[in-house]
């Protein structure tokens, strides 16, 4: 079993804690919280030992019944892998304590590439992070954008990616933050950062993303142009989609026109938290002009789709499963993900 | 087992279903949709049999590998009680048919108080719908104020309530209701129909309301003001809420101080679509000044807080359990309905 | 004095009006209403002669102190050009009236195009609209987009455009529309209908577009990729908007990133009703990768840019002004409308 | 003339300058910043000498052609009185200098009662602020809250209010603020400091206010409840509110039934930048029940209604007009405030 840390029980700590109780060979040795909230009473609904950064907060811990098991650098100790889930920025502060340690760590999108010097995605370099000690995965949209030029650059060859990132301004959970009653340019200059990050993991590919962020809680939306390089059509790529076990199609038959629709889907059919991690590309969207100017949009959960991709890293990291085809097949299993 | 027949799978039908098809002593015979949508497609995955308004449309249905099951009629027939969740309207249309068929039925908050002639909380009145043929589960909003007025009310008596309701715009994955940015009077004048809905449970209160609809599409937010006749405090009412099997406490350890957030904690805890079956109120809001003048906050999900009132309702118009308390208490269980 | 009535006195016919009413040239002899509402007061106040639909209903309209001058087909008769703002659809049933009367008559945007014959944009095809007796003003994204393309496409040629409407759900008084908390894919298809409204104008232009709705009230954003056949520059492209009279630039200087922050600054500047009638394009956003390939994100006031395209389209059908530049200055000069 | 400077030209600096600039008695000496952005273009356009916090920034002003007229220091010695307009807690920071300068100075709703020591209303008391070197201009809510309760209370004598205060998440042109999509409790607990902050002004009145935060930007709303000791009739109180200069009706005929209509209809008359400077009282709410029992809904322009009150603060802190109404008269009628 790999003993794993969640350091951040957030956003993305909790949904990656539940995905990692969930493997056959992983198990949580413990999570962190920087002080009390509801999320500190879901650890212990789950059973997750709860560490805290400052001790001398424990009091503050036990006056809620909740009991603190030690110091996150107790916690860490106990780990073979740590998921560092903390905000974006915070990775850096931690990184010195994960190498006094000798411990490998994976840090999240929020950080910068040169952090770990390695950015993964599943479908991409899944073998090249074997063995490592930093790793770190890739944003939610990163994520999004590399799986499906990752899979039209196999199938047609990509030659030209163009793509506008429509951002939610908030998680849903998230009350502060804004715009309430604007379309804001994030950032106004051409190329946004995606494009790069991209890079980061497809080198190769040539890319010119622009973003902005809209008051919407639900779902990144992703306007995508490729132009590829050999003559592709309509019905190959969603076939191409159909058997790729991370992209999933939103179908016509089932009239969702919209990432509030989406997530309503994901939530009757039980998904846990509504997630959904795989990329879902509306299938009605797919256009192919003069056989290789290719059009698509995708919505991206924001929450989720980087979960699974924190799994698949841990076993490679550890080197336990070398084939990222089984290692995706073991994951996915695990949280019985069935097609949207 | 009783028989339920849930005409209109939508947001409300499709919640009702669920929670009558986890009762030991209910099953569900069938749910019906106008047109194919991805609740066609739920419906399906649940294993509910699927009939249609329309038999002409059945083709529509077949191509998506839908299977229908018969006409909604032929649905109707193998119920021993119908649960009608058809939009606010449309229950009327359908009274007639079944009364030809001489079913009961059960009808939503949306239709008038006079179309059934009686309206439902299970705290407030089970005992007079037992063996009725026909009853109204009153509204979300009606069914969160008729809880605790009447827990208050038992307690301390209640002279005089004066709430101000501030509603969701739209229910979640319902993209086309507004408002985007504005606060609109629903309706200007005052009292709202709340306070009179309210008295169709319980007529001896003297109630006011006002209210608003917010560009929210999570929870209704009611902040409540009771005159009551005996003198209460904080700490009684905190009790009675504690001991109270649909009225739960948003805690103060837990940081909760939003609809956003509370919903969150839902989905945390795995509840069922994240739903808050129970009325929530804001421990900290709770306020008693000078003994008799009592205020609070509760946000109230208005897609399930009606749907155990639905679940209790089909066995008080059964009369297979006379006592609300032992319904309540089977409803929940089966829910697993444990605290927020 | 060129004759305007004005057919539908809402969000765009109020703005049509008062620019009418402020060109040196025209005058308004009538706007017209179905039923009262705050626009019948604000007709009042401006002292334009209200007409309604149906007689009938003047007891309504009297009762308010809101004096009716007559029906709609009186208004019509005393105009020369009858500018329709009634929403869309509706014109198309009011031109056998336009014709049995013989008057010359301008629709908007969300008319068909063959419902004139005929679609508009000062810039494009002033020349070509002199004498018409009917014509369309394409609607505010097609305006925008026909701006900037006709613009480039003069300066470098525009071999290929693609472009992403990120459109407002409504406008700021309309509370009925949504959503709320979703992004909507309007259509899900690609391409969206504005590409082919743009070759109403510009037929040669090869342009495909994608669309979706997202929940705020203020201006579409546009974020518009061109590729060009001579090599452009940042700096050439700036210049060639500075000169331009009909787009504006957002200068970094301002620090503004958002249509928020826009419109504040246009209502800073005592615009009337912070009307934003040239497109703006975000300087600071303009980039051009290789010479040929130019993005820049526009923000299009879906409220204001046709009103100035209406008042020219007037002047052009009346054959008073031969010269689109002669005309735009006119118009421009009347609303004091000023740099950005 | 009162020389006037307006320390913070953002959100409500902005409109106290246009305000001040406009009276015949007064003059704009200087308005400041701390860095550029697009209101110090607007301080430009208006012809305001531009001061700023730290002269080292005088460069990044100069670059962009915004001349800067010397340090903030040098700006509040040429005033006779000071208008602090910086956000809330800066008021305090700014105190010692004022005092230091020996200047009089008006503060907003965002620095305590005790800063000022006098918290006025142009209502309420007027005459207690004459000759006051520092006065506390209360906040858009408390103000909307007090010109109604005083009203009430000199008719018919107010002996208890509950208001909930419905309140915009953000201002418009701010795009940082959330909530996206919540209803926020702000505070949790009841009662709210508004009612402690309307005793600052009107201490005798017993009143318990509630208050929660949604994701609008258009004007907080008020759902208010007051128990009056002589009977009222709802036409008393329609005639009290049209006779009240501060005070505007809306009416049924115009059909507006929330915010957002509200200010569309004021940016159709052409209040500079859609200002409603008076409490917005929507006429078909007012209910009286039982003689004694009030209700009402209004709603409150948060950048606008102190605007007024600090033009006023200004005149009595001078000692040049001794009476309320006659400085309430002068500062109206040079906005050509007129009614709604």
């Amino acid at each position: 079993m790999i003993k794993v840390a969640i350091n951040g029980y957030g956003t993305v700590g909790k949904r990656v804690a539940d995905a990692v109780a969930a493997q056959p060979d992983m198990e949580i040795v413990g999570v962190s919280k920087t002080r009390p909230s509801f999320e500190a009473f879901v650890a212990k609904e789950r059973g997750f030992p709860l560490y805290i950064a400052d001790l001398s907060k424990k009091g503050a811990f036990d006056k809620l019944g909740l009991s603190v098991a030690g110091s996150v650098e107790e916690m860490l100790k106990k780990a073979d892998v740590i998921v560092d889930a903390t905000p974006g920025g915070i990775g850096k502060e931690n990184l010195p304590l994960y190498k006094k340690l000798g411990k490998k760590a994976i840090f999240q999108g929020g950080e910068d590439h040169e952090l770990a010097g390695f950015s993964f995605n599943s479908d991409c370099n899944y073998r090249d992070a074997i063995g490592r000690q930093f790793v770190r995965v890739v944003s939610c949209n990163t994520t999004g954008l590399c799986r499906m030029i990752n899979l039209m650059d196999k199938a047609f060859g990509v030659s030209k990616v163009r793509a506008t990132m429509v951002r939610r301004a908030s998680d849903p959970g998230e009350v502060k933050k804004g715009p309430v009653d604007a379309v804001v340019l994030d950032p106004v200059t051409v190329p946004s950062h995606h494009g790069p990050d991209v890079q980061t993991v497809l080198p190769h590919i040539d890319i010119t993303t622009m973003a902005m962020i809209v008051p919407t809680t639900f779902m990144h939306m992703h306007a995508v142009q490729m132009e590829v390089k050999k003559p592709a059509t309509k019905e190959a790529i969603l076939n191409l989609i159909e058997a790729h076990p991370r992209i999933g199609l939103v179908r016509p038959g089932t009239g969702i026109k919209s990432t509030a629709e989406l997530k309503e889907y994901a939530m009757d059919l039980g998904r846990p938290r509504s997630d959904l991690w795989e990329s879902c590309v509306f299938a009605d969207s797919i256009g192919v002009i003069g056989g290789k100017d290719v059009y698509f949009f995708q919505a991206i959960h924001q929450e989720a789709d980087i979960v699974v991709e924190n799994v698949d890293a841990i076993r490679a990291m550890m080197g336990t499963v070398k084939d990222a085809a089984e290692s995706v097949r073991m994951t996915n299993a695990a949280l019985k993900f069935t097609a949207i």
